[in-house]
């Protein structure tokens, strides 16, 4: 790694929680340059003892309050069921004109979940890397998770632009290409993008689980019709999705109201023979396969 | 390609429609030079010329009768819906001592469509290749498609022995793992595997085209985080599917039901902050994709 502190774009990080997205920015930034010194705390020695062994922290600790001392960027990274606890803990410890970010999938949350216990002069600035494996722990991370893939940065209102900024530098100097949302309106986004998907996959997996066990067996032997895909997805960190699903709840049961008339219609459509119906709703969802090629999102996962 | 007329396991073959499947197969014939003569017919004059430029034909015509007139072998790789009137149509013309086959995904309702016009002397061994991409045509077909994967033949109690075993050779010479299979439990497998992951998949891509223009348009744009699989398996021909959906309808319904049950559940747990029931499912869901990956399906399938 050749030196290039004089383009690092903060001194010091903090970063709370090594999983698949901790342990892949701890990468990133270490590859490019891009922070000074990187503090990583996590709930357990084995985690951080994984991020020594790896090269991806240049120091480690179990105490939150230790770890987060004298940074100029405190990036959560855990799940965020943890974050008003984390909060808590950490308020009275954060340097003035700190920036506080994460990397949480829900974004409103995030916001009702860290804001009452900021302090003045450290800066909320949310962030959602929209990117991710089914893997998941510290040895999944790789560096080059990032590129080519968005960031959705959703800073509430009135938040410091120079802050929104760096962490918006920092994103696209990992790779990712950067946008600005609403909370909400990222809520109501991936709802429909990725937590409705990964709720239908997650239920159509485990009900081939409830089969009975040799028609189960069968069901995985011939998985490459259609069933593995749903497998890879619900294949994603329960911990992380169960979070997901309560903090975006709202949103979630809304798109799944409409999800589950639609199935209802085709259920009814299947049942008495309505060919044209199946036909019609069969054809309008390739024009959406057609956007999603052009929108260059293909190439761009794995 | 080299003269392996010495090996070829056929004659004649008829191969009736010339969509992705019925050009794959005809492509993998003639490059494995397993069968002396190629005759192919299709609905359009179209898919016939495209057939002729791209070589995968010896004779093309739009005539069904004259198409199998003399074949070793008739393999009806068109809609399933198409069955009955093809086999109405070409019944008197099959020569005595010929196999009839047959590609579709469901097996028992072909069974159905096919058998009462069965002549004497013909060998019904219908066959479902376990494989195939989201697009469809003539164009879209390649020889390597069946390569690696499974074909399943399902032939009814009593059929002749050799008559079978011709069919496998002749997908195990294109590259096929074959099995043998219960027509009905056949259709209860694919049900799971296939059928309802499709049905799913096209429902959720279908809410999404009715959400308002600008939100669509953002689905689009953050597909990758889960969306963009389910576009994947929704482009696919919404003829073959509307043809499955309808003619394995009891299987299809029964674990629709399942998934339905399951789905409430989750979504009852969501609504009421159950966070050790979606935690629990979500962990359960993780061993099935242990099972796909150790049965060797995930590198071989695209």
């Amino acid at each position: 790694m050749s030196d290039m502190s004089e383009t690092t774009i903060f001194n010091r990080i903090a970063i709370i929680g090594i999983g698949l997205i901790g342990s892949s920015i701890s990468r990133a930034i270490k590859m490019n340059g891009l922070v000074d010194f990187v503090s990583v705390t996590a709930k357990s020695q084995k985690s951080l003892d994984t991020a020594v062994s790896l090269g991806i922290a240049d120091s480690v600790t179990l105490n939150l309050d230790e770890a987060v001392k004298g940074a100029d960027i405190v990036m959560i990274c855990s799940p965020m069921s943890t974050y008003a606890g984390i909060m808590e803990s950490i308020a009275p410890n954060l340097k003035t004109g700190a920036i506080l970010t994460d990397v949480g999938s829900v974004k409103a949350s995030v916001i009702r979940d860290l804001s009452p216990k900021l302090p003045a002069g450290v800066h909320l600035v949310p962030a959602h890397p929209v990117s991710g494996t089914e893997h998941s722990g510290p040895e999944s991370g790789f560096a080059e998770l990032f590129e080519g893939r968005w960031c959705v940065i959703t800073p509430p209102t009135g938040t410091d632009q120079s802050a929104v900024n760096k962490i918006a530098d920092l994103w696209r100097a990992v790779g990712s290409n950067v946008e600005f949302m609403d909370p909400f309106h990222h809520d109501q986004v991936m709802a429909m993008t990725s937590h409705l998907p990964h709720l239908i996959a997650y239920t159509i997996v485990g009900t081939a689980t409830d089969l009975e066990k040799s028609l189960m067996n069968e069901v995985i032997k011939y998985s490459a019709g259609g069933f593995r895909d749903f497998t890879r997805i619900a294949a994603s960190d329960p911990t992380m999705w169960r979070d997901v699903m309560l903090n975006n709840k709202d949103a979630i049961l809304e798109m799944l109201q409409r999800f589950n008339e639609d199935l209802t219609a085709l259920q009814r459509a299947i049942r008495w023979d309505e060919h044209d119906t199946l036909y019609e709703f069969f054809l309008k969802t390739r024009s959406i396969r057609r956007g999603v090629i052009e929108a260059n999102q293909e190439k761009m996962y794995e």
